[in-house]
């Protein structure tokens, strides 16, 4: 058994099957079912593999009866979805007589983002070192084939291999130097239906073709993008498109230049056209030079100022990518008001898999149990996020968590997140538990024992993160630069516009319509919710609101005492997973459980330190004392 | 005229001289006062060089009359200096008539420590690039003998090219991959009486060696050491000695083997006393990995702790490498309590010119101020540093701030550091406003309108400094890591023994008897008056003791009200910095002029953020409000 396996593992004790391919269906394919168990030609149980132009795109349909299975595709990749969720079926231990599952994707780019730099380092990566790159770009055909066909059995079709934040080598990656190796790359991945995006540098033709100025309305500068865009597709024809981080953490944009959002994503979305290519346009735009004396300025409030307005500006291949929530991918946030805000811009919605504020792959972190809550909340009284993907919402991307560790994600239980975002970008209705239960089931095998107190555990593991850190939503409290451990003022007095503003008394910055108007972004059902410290969720009290200290929460208790009980709690709960942990011993291989083991007690570590620095500088600063006097340092 | 002169400047209109060599006067010296001015064989006025082996080593005389002066040294190196000597009275226009100097160092080792690295960076170097290193040693004899010349116009006499925190690849400097290299470096020095030091690594036996371990106790490392230092004085004969870090800042030393401190320093010293070599072994020993909640360990201990019992214990060669102060260089500290504690133990005293903690080269910080104060700091009632000088301190060593810059200092104005260390290294009783002034008449000359301005500038500059930073010799809430701008809390929960433990009510960690005990370690005269807070310096008070916000001080304000005002006047009075240096701009080239102005203006900006930072970060936490309603962001 390899390392890399993960989910993707061989059937024990597999029935003997007989394969009957109808015509179209492709070699590769048909190759694909091959791995899964004992094939005879004798063999009573026939698996049929065909195309059923009456699907949905990407469509597959699995139908059971006593002699057999037909696995049924709309299309090469229906089919191949089809496979592996036989593939599936069969190690779940499903009665195939009974099989009946008809399924396609709700939404047609399911995208992965990969922030990967040329010299192999992997921004905000735990993994270990890049996939793709080591200095030049690194070709490793078995291994991609690994990742390409663990990220296929989830239903992922798209990949940006490169870091949105573009180096001048990076920016290379579009020339005929690394083009021929791209190919490469994207020949690998094509077979399993997955097309390459690349990240670039919006100043490309300043950088690279010695333009003045990359000025979107320059003819020059135009005229550079289209006969670039035609040498890359001379080599990856069917490049999904572009991905584009400008005017953002001080990478240069049009705004620089004087022109909107809409003129940069556009000059570059009108050489792709004549080639089928999109450009991601990513929506993170702020003032990352702000003064934290400027307490009128609010950050979360940039994305939907800077592109609201322009609704209906962009060309038709342009998607606007947008980060689940309006901060950056904190553990507790409402999700971004442009969200489903523009009626006539294709929009992308951005999740980070990567745990950069969310344990960084040390500390244990379920996404699945947050892309939930993202994929519920409202956008309006009638319609949620869900509701937004595959109408409004054309992608769904999220930044990997995976680099060259044996295990791909360094913990190995982050796998599951890997799982989990390709199942929900393909439904985002999908209920985080059965997600779990699944990915354990797949990788641990199905023994109750085993699934029910880890699949708990994986629920529980964002709550109990969440008890530990920053509070009610507030965010940002992490140590500068990594974002690991906690620093209650680490970004306190910084220009990246992320402010508690906690004095002795009280915390958090007035973000309803008395305060930075805010809400006022919110569709007006929503926001009057969010304007009433009674009705806004109390998870999110501190995001929309500045509290006192003394006020009641529903609990009974008053925001200062909750502070120190999440925080003990929260501590005390990692104890308790470690207490689980030790329990599973004996259901799983003994090198994975000590690794696991090994992350937890760090997890511990670090949640007692975030317990301890945020209860003591709560308490130095408010000076009321715990009420069930446990210690706090002085 | 060069843009490396410095106070090196030449001598305008200067009268011709007639000059006479006596035997035995080396010829580079004879050279070297040439550079004076205009020479002549007829002229009337003569200088005459002669040595006077009755004078102190490195002593010189000026005797001035009629018709000549007299130059004479006790050696080559006092002929040197008397050389410079006689440059600067010409150049501060002395009456040569009247001239009658007799000078000798008071301490034999005058000592610059670089901290610079193999790939040409310098660790704390704000003035460019190194000097000497570049990837691999770099060589430019011209800039390099510029530079020798200007340290021994200032009596400095050793030079540690590389840093204390020794790489892999700087270890390999006491080879032969190396030596050929420095040999060529050494002799640009030697001309100048100045020797190398190297900085090794101490588990260099096990690194180049493929010894097992690095113990001292090993006979194997002993060898090792003695035959390197045999091969390494094969190459530089003269070599002052070695400089150690060991034990210190995740550096390993003898303590992770179980030895001692003196155990280390003796294998290195014995390897190198046939040559004559000194070991410079660094007492910066302390926990780097403590524990915030730890409230019992006390850094400022450390250094005695450690190397106050092994009094005795060490080599005739070895010289421990005492820091000033028992923290880090801060703005303001307390002598080191280990500073002539040990009778029998030779010590160095440690200095930092480089403006790691005092404004970085941007802002204006003439440490001749804070150098003065070192050096009349008691540590009995009877003795004070300076008295040390010169007996149980034999040497005086700083980290340089020198780097490959135009003007070596990156801000122009601290090339005043540079010199006044130099000046203070000869004549620890030398007054911080004699040399600021004589520094500044050397570089800008002597009109008084330029003169008594900038003087009364760089005097004032730490006090203003001072204001703006941490109150009272808390020290530390600097911004991690780079330490430039301030952050009150950067260092509060990490694990670098650095809490200022300020609390709705209170700041700083009791040190007295009643607190951690640190004051024990001074004196008892001493302890004493630390002990008690109202004979404790005040500028120390919260060195030394936890004091309450509202506690009055001598000035009748409240520490709170203290502290609010010394921030509004540091800022304020960085403007009236700017205002003087305006009025300076008709004496001085336009393009230093300029060059300062920015600086200025940076270090404007940098006050403010401490400012707002620090009077924001107590309002908060103590809710008292400014007295005088001055703006404090919320």
């Amino acid at each position: 058994m390899k390392d890399y396996n993960a989910w993707l593992q061989p059937i024990q004790g597999a029935k003997a099957m007989r394969l009957i391919v109808s015509d179209g269906v492709p070699p590769f394919v048909a190759d694909e079912i091959k791995r899964v168990g004992e094939w005879s030609d004798g063999a009573a149980f026939a698996v049929s593999l065909s195309l059923d132009g009456s699907l949905p795109p990407e469509g597959y349909k699995l139908t059971g009866g006593k002699d057999g299975v037909s696995v049924s595709g709309a299309d090469g990749a229906g089919l191949l979805y089809g496979v592996y969720a036989f593939h599936d079926r069969l190690r779940l231990g499903a009665s195939l007589e009974e099989l009946g599952v008809t399924q396609a994707p709700a939404v047609p780019s399911r995208v992965l983002n990969h922030w990967d730099n040329m010299d192999g380092t992997v921004e905000r990566g735990y993994a270990g070192r890049s996939l793709f790159f080591d200095g030049g770009i690194r070709y490793d055909a078995a291994r991609l084939t690994d990742y390409a066909r663990m990220l296929a059995s989830v239903g992922i079709n798209g990949i940006c291999l490169n870091n949105v934040n573009v180096t001048p080598e990076a920016a290379r990656l579009i020339t005929e130097d690394c083009l021929p190796y791209l190919a490469k790359i994207a020949e690998i991945f094509r077979a399993f239906y997955i097309k390459l995006i690349i990240a670039v540098d919006f100043t490309g033709p300043r950088l690279l073709g010695g333009i003045a100025t990359p000025d979107p309305m320059d003819g020059a500068v135009a005229e550079w993008w289209a006969k670039q865009a035609d040498i890359v597709y001379r080599y990856v024809p069917d490049l999904a498109g572009f991905l584009v981080k400008a005017d953002s953490e001080f990478r240069d944009g049009p705004a620089a230049l004087g022109r909107t959002q809409a003129d940069g994503a556009n000059v570059v979305a009108r050489a792709l056209a004549p080639h089928g290519g999109t450009v991601y346009w990513r929506c993170f735009v702020y003032n990352c030079r702000q003064d934290w004396r400027d307490t009128k300025t609010d950050r979360p409030k940039a994305a939907y100022d800077h592109f609201f307005p322009l609704d209906g500006d962009f060309d038709a291949n342009v998607v606007l990518q947008v980060k689940n929530g309006p901060s950056d991918f904190q553990v507790r946030e409402p999700v971004s008001p442009l969200l489903g805000a523009m009626k006539d811009t294709r929009q992308a919605l951005e999740l980070q898999i990567t745990q950069e504020y969310t344990g960084q792959q040390i500390d244990l972190y379920a996404l699945a149990v947050q892309w939930e809550e993202v994929m519920a909340s409202h956008i309006s009284q009638e319609r949620r996020v869900a509701d937004l993907v595959g109408k409004e919402v054309c992608a769904v991307c999220a930044v990997s968590n995976v680099g060259l560790d044996a295990n791909w994600t360094g913990h190995t239980l982050a796998q599951a997140n890997l799982y989990a975002f390709g199942r929900m970008a393909w439904e985002p209705k999908a209920q985080a538990r059965e997600i779990l239960e699944t990915w354990t089931r797949l990788t641990f095998g199905s023994n109750p024992k085993l699934v029910e107190p880890l699949t708990d555990m994986l629920m529980r593991s964002r709550g109990v993160y969440e008890k530990y850190n920053a509070p009610l939503g507030i965010g940002w409290m992490v140590n500068v630069g990594h974002h690991y451990g906690p620093s209650v003022d680490g970004y306190e007095y910084m220009k990246w516009g992320t402010y508690h503003r906690a004095n002795h008394t009280a915390i958090g910055v007035d973000r309803t319509k008395n305060g930075t108007g805010y809400t006022a972004q919110y569709h007006p059902w929503l926001a009057a919710i969010y304007d009433d410290p009674e009705s806004c969720p109390e998870e999110l009290l501190l995001y929309f609101h500045r509290v006192p200290f003394d006020r009641v929460l529903k609990s009974g208790k008053t925001l200062i005492q909750h502070i120190y009980d999440a925080h003990f709690e929260g501590a005390e709960d990692v104890g308790g997973f470690i207490e689980t942990w030790e329990s599973l011993k004996p259901l799983m291989p003994e090198e994975t459980h000590a690794h696991v083991a090994e992350r937890l007690e760090r997890q511990l570590e670090n949640a007692r330190e975030w317990r301890d620095v945020l209860n003591t500088y709560f308490y130095r600063l408010t000076a009321v004392p715990d009420k069930l006097g446990r210690e706090i340092i002085e």
